[in-house]
């Protein structure tokens, strides 16, 4: 393709629309536009990067055996209220009426209308298991649509939803659809982690994400330094801590071998860990935070060491509570005797106590006295407080003990969310009564799966994940097109010979080749081409024509090589395959 | 791919909420089911047979020299009003607003939102022309949706927009994108005419359908049965007529070469050219139909002979006029003198006269007398009266003279649009304030053109064009697959083995093929097969097989042949070469 035939707008200087680098460079570069809050246009150049994730994703959900399928975004509202999610989805679902008032919404997900599709057409469990995929525009109202498009208001996605007689099948196809995903992910050539997550407003029980690791990402991703565990801030464990037995240290503490007891120390006006530490100069790790929640089932304190912070979401599962929130001052009174900012474990017998497994190691502990303006020190597990129950229940950090392998570290990158799996089991299945037949004739609700890819979203994460302070440095895989030929001057009719016959010989030999034949100066031609980050360039130069040869420059590595003419196809064509085209 | 695993609902019956053949089939063959009126999902099958068409189109887009890009369905409300069709539109456009009460509606075409990008990324005349197109999704919110995918309200259409500097450009990309879509149909092996046509509610200036031919059609095709020319009903014209000079014919009636003259005669009640025609024992040939309209510039006598209908579209033109209404009772009463029934040409002075070329023609004529109850018989044009105008104001018939080449005759077959092409003109880039720079550096507003196609509705419309008694032929360009090879008995080692190899050899080659291993009666099989279309079938059964044979039968022709295993990927290759793969 000629560069001067093409529609590419692109743009000095950063939009001030964009708030993250894919958002700037693809706007740059003119691959998008806005048209209005988190709705885009794609022009060519973008469509051939989208087009390329989406062709990458079918090939590899064809070959996993899923069968293509085209739903609707027009989906009636009768469904969604078969599940409740009509009334549950709130502002986020765009929802609109027909000339007969008959009304509708804009699908954001489409599990009520492949369940009744399903249904509707298989009834026996011989036709089972089936996995059925569409590549489809969905439609999210979101309060903040930004970041182009990462959090877009219409955006297309790869959704595929799976149908089961039994859950050993649904594991099966779960597995399945993991490996296809990595093998997606792999083939753009990604760095990405696989990560546990909760399953939000979709989901009913497992699920996991798919994150591209970028210093930019929206979330951290915790994962392990030897082995493949991997999971989100809210699902990361902790692993591997010796725990004394029950009363251990405390025996041996209060035996005296340390020789020094509890004391207490007036601290005013000292709420806060920091200011406590830094008022009794000790370090948070010495303090016992002691944090009095309400629940269900009454109300709770809550020990972390100083220095950690409480994840309420493991909290909630150890405790086996759905409810769960900060006690109101008043009850914290009530409870400890003190306002909020001096509780603590010893002597507190109006609540149960969960412990988090570090607070049991603290030597010397500092804590609230459960009296206004006033701390206990010298604290020690086992001979001043006992626990309730002992559990991780807090956020982990960088370096703590992997929870699943023997000897791993984790370590914490930012992460992308670009694809989800989940296994929804019967939850809609339920609800919609989607029955089949089993080999007894006896009926059997569904159990499903669902397995999505934001297709954009995908594009927008390979630019966070690979660019630098010139440009977009595509993955070969989903590069507009491989290779870009720069003629110093396209005017002068050596350099345009050339590079027409090179331009001839790449398009003949099947390879996606632009021609750059604006008659522009070198240095803004080579802006925009580095911009839209081909992963080839050849610069055509009288300097190099005078012995016959052209400059092929890898736009990731910047090697270059001086290439004789009649050797460029060959050249191109090793690149190419070294670089996995 | 294997039978058993794919979901093919198929269906026995034809469906109540089916009214025309492909809706039917398509519904029937487990291609399509619906979800709300006029909103359809695409099943495995159905959707392979969509991706075919698209592919087809995308591809000759390409090769064109039209740029892909993708809009969006969320519109905002403000283009819409530029452009004035927000209010225009009416009830067809579907209307929502976000979160925050802005106005979007769902986009049924994208003429406001080209012009819009293009009037933002496009300033000189050096990146002229460009043509950009899209497959996207449409929305219209129809009165009455109905044909399946024929008339749905969200459905899949390839829509190009082209900008030019001027109208020559506009006019070689018009013929650029003629014979593209020429190209288009031709590959896809669809019998179709190309119509001169109003351009309704999107269209300025000229405009071309395309039709593919099939009895179901909606629409009559006027076509030359000797040149290439072809017009919609209200636009075909009529060529040829031997006028007579002025008042010719007249002149020598009046000399009294028949010696008949005008005879008031008494028709009570009878009003209509059937009952006057009756009443009289005279053909509707001999009688000079005459209406009367109100015109912005006057009312108007309209006649054509007793067995033409006027074509009102023609009227309007000939007359210069937009506005044009049959005139009311009173205003007939008061024009003619008489009820409406008995109005006639002769001694008419308050109106202009139109007639058509045909009604000079008339020896002997009967119109009414202007009186009521009376009409008036022996009538000569140009002795009895004379007409302001004349013109062709009625619609052409079968046999008509062609109005282009000098022996061709009008033939009249149905066609479906599938295509439409328009010159645009400057109809939205001026309202819009879309310019650009010319060479001279003036302002100039762009030039356009657009062009369309309905993905699912060609696929229907090959459905209507080629189907039999037992299913869909489908042309082997768009199929879902080549091939189905269909064992006789799926469980019979010998046939399964070979069935299986046949499969496995044509898989290797590349061919598309369903192996149809379901346990089933052969009959119920071949059922299914033959209703889904499959341009080959490759029936295994052990008559054959004991000479080591399988039969090949073409679903079109019917033709039979006997294989040998060994031989059938030749047969297959030679068979979908000559099919047209």
């Amino acid at each position: 393709m000629l560069m001067s035939r093409m529609l590419i707008p692109t743009l000095r200087e950063d939009p001030k629309e964009a708030e993250v680098i894919s958002h700037k460079l693809m706007l740059r570069a003119g691959m998008i536009r806005k048209l209005a809050a988190g709705v885009y246009t794609f022009l060519p150049m973008g469509f051939r990067v989208f087009k390329k994730v989406e062709q990458i994703v079918r090939e590899e959900m064809d070959r996993a055996g899923a069968q293509e399928v085209l739903m609707p975004a027009l989906l009636p509202a009768e469904l969604w209220r078969e599940t409740g999610r009509w009334d549950l989805y709130g502002k986020e679902l765009f929802r609109i009426k027909d000339r007969h008032d008959r009304e509708f919404c804009l699908g954001p997900t489409h599990e009520e209308i492949i369940t009744d599709l399903v249904r509707n057409t298989i009834s026996s469990y011989n036709q089972l298991p089936v996995n059925l995929y569409q590549i489809q525009t969905k439609f999210r109202d979101e309060v903040r649509p930004r970041f182009g498009l990462m959090r877009g208001r219409e955006f297309c996605m790869k959704d595929a939803y799976s149908f089961h007689a039994t859950e050993e099948c649904l594991e099966k196809e779960y597995q399945n659809m993991y490996q296809t995903y990595c093998r997606i992910f792999d083939r753009i050539g990604l760095e990405y982690k696989v990560v546990e997550a909760d399953s939000g407003a979709i989901g009913g029980g497992y699920s996991q994400e798919f994150m591209v690791v970028a210093e930019s990402g929206e979330e951290p991703i915790y994962f392990c330094d030897s082995c493949a565990y991997c999971a989100s801030r809210d699902a990361a464990g902790i692993g591997k801590y010796v725990v004394p037995e029950a009363g251990g240290i405390g025996e041996l503490r209060k035996m005296g071998e340390r020789g020094d007891g509890v004391k207490k120390v007036k601290t005013p006006g000292q709420k806060t860990i920091e200011e406590v530490s830094a008022f009794l100069n000790m370090t948070p790790q010495k303090m016992i935070k002691t944090l009095i929640y309400e629940t269900e089932k009454g109300p709770v304190a809550a020990l972390v060491r100083g220095d950690h912070e409480i994840n309420e979401a493991k909290l909630k599962k150890v405790l086996g509570v759905e409810n769960l929130k900060l006690a109101a001052e008043k009850d914290v009174v009530s409870l400890t005797g003190a306002t909020v900012g001096f509780a603590g474990p010893v002597k507190l017998s109006k609540v149960k106590i969960v412990a988090d497994h570090a607070v049991l190691l603290i030597d010397d502990g500092i804590t609230g006295a459960n009296e206004n303006d006033y701390h206990i020190v010298g604290v020690v597990y086992g001979r001043d407080y006992k626990a309730d129950l002992v559990a991780d229940i807090r956020f982990a950090g960088e370096s703590d003990q992997c929870p699943r392998c023997a000897k791993g570290k984790l370590q914490v990158k930012r992460g992308i969310e670009v694809g989800h799996i989940f296994k929804l089991g019967q939850k809609y299945s339920e609800k919609m009564q989607a029955r089949f037949s089993d080999e007894k004739n006896v009926d059997r609700t569904f159990i499903m799966g669902c397995y999505g890819i934001g297709i954009g979203r995908t594009a927008a994460a390979a630019i966070e994940q690979k660019h630098d302070i010139d440009g977009i440095i595509w993955p070969a895989s989903i590069a507009p097109y491989q290779v870009a030929i720069i003629p110093v001057n396209f005017e002068e009719a050596e350099q345009r010979a050339a590079a027409e016959k090179i331009y001839h010989d790449l398009q003949a030999a099947g390879i996606e080749v632009v021609l750059d034949d604006r008659l522009a100066r070198i240095g803004m031609k080579l802006k925009d081409i580095d911009l839209i980050g081909f992963p080839l360039k050849i610069i055509v130069g009288p300097k190099g024509l005078k012995e016959g040869k052209v400059e092929c420059k890898s736009r990731a590595t910047g090697e270059i090589k001086l290439i004789a003419v009649a050797e460029v196809l060959k050249y191109v064509r090793d690149f190419c395959d070294f670089i996995g085209k």
